[in-house]
């Protein structure tokens, strides 16, 4: 079946819609309510709440889909405040002529991301606009950090430092590749990490910071949390991870690792009396086997990259368009 | 300036227009704090959450705009639930040749909005997509409600009154005469109905369901209530508000003011020994002037019509594409 505007006419072929795929595949005693809006179990803890749209293109790509990644993006966005993600949203903006399978596959894969992540789906929404067969995806989330609990762009220290969790520039890489229809064995990056944030933090580390690597890459997120922190970041060139596929690439088409996005890697500050234990406790979860210790925060301003030669090149933000539509 | 890909890069451009006019106009204590999510105060009662997209065409439009709709949407959302709506994130998917004017007036709409409703807007996401000059917007939205509140879709009762707080059809029109460029008084409905909600509960209504009339009109979410409800609606044909404008253009038009979508019109369903309480009320209140009763629930189920003849015409919900885009 292909979807038409009178899906999104929220009439009796909408219900059809939300009943056939959504509730099928998201089902949980609160969506099964089916309500305006979903009333939830009190929270333990502080809640914290963020949203994200998701317009990749090609939908489906090695490594995932525009469906994981909408639930990682959020699960990861609330992660990285220290929470515990708990409930999303899923709201979904239809283009006449996509098929209903490819709907449900995306569905099933965000169901699937879902319950890997441990959050429920509870409320959503579907629109139909004409268009080409795709569709956009947005998802908000609430989650539940502890009263006492820090973490924050704004919270860099001296004497930090910085670990990043794993390769850069995969997801980026694969989804241009993609599009320009090249065959390689890249795979896109995209994760929940919440489970891994969560490990370290039960562990008892003082984190200062948490940020995942998505948009404008490395050289983006540590330009803003350098300014929010009114610190500098001193990155070593040589023990950032970059996998041999994507060095490979960036070599033939002029890229950056540094400025290229990921959907499953993060950026962490902890102090350095703390840097080996968080290390080995990443090192030992699913997404963080490649985690190391690639920096470390200093006073100053922006970000430096240390050489091979030993010398500090200043790094700069993501300017211009990047790759569009990367999630 | 009118925006290009490289405003949803996340790099430096993205950032000046976040910077330029989210966070300029929708500025409060946690938004501009600007990190991945939002940290809250702790909330007062059992939390509520809800999330639409709008892709309403045209973007503005008599008595609105696509981001009044988007804060009104979540806020009423939550306010059918008997939640007192406290935040929003906003996320929008801005396509290629929006005049950055087009978003700011949109934007400033929003937050006007979310004033008189009450809420802050804490979060948000940009993307960029191919395009022609549109936007989407998706808001999500988190309320509180006291811990012993039983308002729910599936919570109407033989004996209760339905009310419908105004005119029906109004928004529908509007946008429909709009797109045909026809020259009419008409106006959106588009409001937000929390303090009106608020109003009566604070009373002490014992308030058993509310809905807002929104896509599919009150034929559709009547006909949803009685299947969540186990119960019969009898709707009262002479009873149902309808201006004299929307009256007329649906005599032209072949439409029926019953499927036509409201975006500032609510029903409520209270027992019968407090219909009058709550209607004087609501009538009483800057969106219910114009509320009536207009039927009652009983043993059965379906919705039905009594006509001015006094037969009973079943009344069904809306089948086909009803008017694309109409939020």
């Amino acid at each position: 079946m292909k979807i038409a505007l009178r899906h999104g006419a929220g009439g009796e072929e909408t219900s059809k819609l939300i009943h056939g795929i959504f509730a099928t595949y998201f089902q949980n005693d609160i969506l099964n309510k089916m309500e305006d809006a979903a009333v939830l179990p009190k929270l333990n803890g502080v809640p914290v709440f963020t949203s994200d749209s998701f317009v990749v293109e090609p939908l489906f790509f090695p490594g995932g889909d525009i469906g994981k990644l909408s639930v990682c993006g959020t699960v990861n966005d609330l992660a990285c405040m220290g929470a515990k993600p708990l409930y999303l949203t899923a709201s979904f903006i239809l283009e006449t002529g996509l098929d209903s399978e490819t709907l449900e596959k995306i569905v099933a894969s965000m169901a699937a991301t879902a319950e890997e992540a441990g959050v429920k789906i509870v409320a959503g929404d579907t629109k139909v606009v004409e268009g080409n067969g795709g569709l956009y995806i947005n998802t908000a989330g609430i989650g539940a950090r502890p009263s006492v609990c820090n973490i924050s762009a704004a919270n860099l220290k001296p004497k930090d430092a910085v670990i990043i969790t794993g390769t850069l520039g995969d997801h980026h890489a694969t989804i241009l590749t993609q599009r320009l229809q090249m065959e390689t064995s890249l795979q896109s990056d995209c994760a929940p990490l919440n489970h891994m944030v969560q490990t370290v933090l039960d562990a008892g580390v003082d984190v200062h910071t948490i940020r995942d690597i998505t948009r404008g890459g490395l050289a983006t997120v540590a330009t803003e949390l350098a300014e929010a922190s009114g610190c500098r970041i001193n990155l070593e060139e040589e023990k950032l991870p970059v996998s041999e596929a994507v060095k490979g690439l960036s070599g033939i088409l002029g890229l950056d690792p540094l400025t290229m996005g990921n959907e499953g890697k993060m950026l962490l500050a902890v102090p350095y009396s703390e840097a080996e234990k968080a290390l080995a406790i990443l090192q030992n979860t699913k997404y963080g086997k490649d985690a190391v210790i690639a920096g470390e925060v200093t006073e100053g301003t922006g970000v430096y990259l240390l050489t091979a030669l030993g010398s500090y090149r200043k790094v700069l933000p993501l300017r211009g368009e990047g790759l569009p539509r990367i999630c």
